[in-house]
């Protein structure tokens, strides 16, 4: 079995990390190193579920912060083993997020008393399907294992703070008519026409801008799909704009359904919900949260797509994504990661976690 | 090679075309009886180009009518040969249109010297696609054989004469955007939105109804089919409304579109015609068709759909749908027609070509 040598600084213990391939579903080998790397650790309690597993710290310190990655990566692209030159590591996974995982580890290994009590979250399957999400399971399953105060996820962000994220809703409007020959089109009722008060109103709409935390989030409201007609000499009898509205993290589902409804009040026949996730609270009020924006420095931006983030706002927990990698080139064959910027995060968190002469690295 | 005996009524010589099976492209053993039946009347010509046989006679009259009627039909749905019960004759083909076959036979056999010249067209492949289309097919290659003042179509029309035909025309719209993740919407520009002020212009339209030779025609402007989205995160970049406009013979194909180019100005980014169709004035105040009204009796309505009528309008003669069929069972299972609405049929042509004491029958 592949050793991993936590000695090593975050952007060596990155080449090793990608030197271990683990594409999603074959995670089991790196997880196991990760497990066993981590059971040699005295400070810290080991759990495993499937392919991913937790440490934690059980220090009784009046704060409990997550670090978070999944230590799977898409399909490798010619580019494993991993390369370093001038000080740049080339390879699969060093931007998404091997170099984030490495840094998770090293915290680990190298701050065992830390200032505020630790769980290390590392899970499979994020790159694939999101009902085969190792996160997803572990909140479904275990939801006590990610208890925190404020957690950190280290996807890619380019060394910046990226807060909370938006929600996301997709929903279905139907129109509906009566079908008849178009040469003869008054007898039927044209269910394309009758889609027009809903483009109308979303052309007319204006998105919302709000400011939570300090971040400023914009929402929107679009159709994504539109779908009519039977035949080229037919009145269409049925017609389906799919609206997709990204909102900010300060509506829950309910609310942000709600303002769907009554955007398009009385322009549909019916509206069915195709897809909904819930945006996560930046949370950058509490105490761990700013310290730890001290702590890392920058000016945190909003995340406008959604990630896992949302999962730990879901059950409770405030979360930012915070990494080294370079979100440019996730999933590319040219993936790499800057030496410096790996270090730099480990020293920057370290620092967080350290700070008030808790526990000096 | 099966005979037909133009000796027999129109209706018993329905059954014996029915009971030659005739299909798209399955034509030549019906065409070659057909036209070796013609050939035995001596005061007519004789023409062949396919499996259409045109027959002519040349007297010198002061107007020409032509009487059409395809020889082909549906597939065989189980309901050939004919079956004659209770004054009604069942089987492929009884309504659409070898009954209207029928009559023009039993007119070319039994008025040698009608009041007009007399040109009978008998074309193959109208059920099917039509660039496939007899008539098309001579029109293009023998104009001449399709001369005259006025045309009949033996087309079911349950004893009613159907004046000309709408024009049909199809047009792309397109609109287009910029694609962007749905998440940052702003960074887009969304091609359904752009659609919104086309189907409110169409929502809006007010159709025209206008009187020509005393049919009133109906138009309508109409979206048939609507196309956009690139998936459900994407401010879409395409979108295209398929509109189809059907419009009163008065006006002529380029008229319908740059109408059609006006209705929409300033809406679309690009404008493709999908398929254009001009329509047929019905030319009832043609003296030869005023008499024909006269001879047949009831009112003559308008037809709506698109028929190969518009394809001897295209060529400057007038034409009307009438045949003895009930279009309500052609292409059914359960196709069948009235021996007594046959007969009226062709008694009421024969009428009609031999008023003013011309030719008796």
């Amino acid at each position: 079995m592949p050793q991993l040598d936590l000695s090593l600084d975050a952007a060596q213990l990155t080449a090793q990390l990608v030197d271990i391939p683990s594409v999603s579903r074959e995670e089991k080998v790196l997880a196991d190193a990760v497990e066993t790397a981590l059971r040699e650790l005295p400070h810290l309690e080991v759990l495993r579920d499937g392919n991913a597993v937790v440490a934690r710290t059980a220090l009784g310190r009046a704060e409990r912060v997550v670090l978070a990655g999944h230590l799977d990566t898409v399909p490798i692209a010619d580019n494993v083993p991993s390369r370093l030159e001038d000080g740049i590591l080339w390879g699969c996974g060093t931007s998404d997020m091997k170099s984030g995982v490495a840094v998770q580890l090293r915290i680990a290994a190298t701050v065992p008393e830390p200032n505020r009590d630790l769980t290390f979250v590392f899970y499979d399957q994020e790159e694939i399907e999101a009902d085969a999400n190792g996160l997803k399971r572990l909140a479904e399953k275990h939801p006590e294992w990610l208890a925190g105060d404020f957690a950190v996820v280290l996807e890619p962000s380019s060394g910046e703070i990226e807060g909370g994220c938006q929600g996301t809703l997709r929903v279905l409007l139907h129109t509906t008519g009566e079908r008849a020959h178009s040469a003869r089109s008054w007898m039927g009722r044209n269910a394309i026409h009758g889609a027009a008060p809903i483009l109308e109103r979303l052309a007319a709409y204006e998105p919302r801008r709000v400011e939570i935390d300090g971040l400023e989030y914009r929402e929107g409201l679009n159709a994504v799909r539109i779908e009519g007609g039977v035949a080229g000499n037919v009145i269409p009898d049925a017609c389906t704009v799919t609206v997709n509205f990204r909102y900010a993290p300060d509506r829950g589902e309910d609310e942000a359904l709600a303002h769907v409804r009554e955007v398009f009040d009385g322009l549909y026949e019916d509206l069915v919900v195709d897809d909904s996730s819930p945006g996560a609270l930046p949370g950058l009020g509490r105490p761990a949260a700013a310290a730890f924006i001290e702590a890392v420095g920058g000016t945190p931006q909003p995340k406008y797509g959604w990630t896992d983030v949302a999962r730990f706002s879901a059950l409770g927990v405030p979360a930012v994504n915070y990494g080294p990698g370079d979100p440019n080139y996730a999933h590319k064959r040219d993936e790499h990661a800057h030496v410096d910027k790996i270090l730099h995060c480990e020293e920057r968190l370290r620092a967080w976690l350290t700070l008030n002469g808790s526990n000096p690295a």
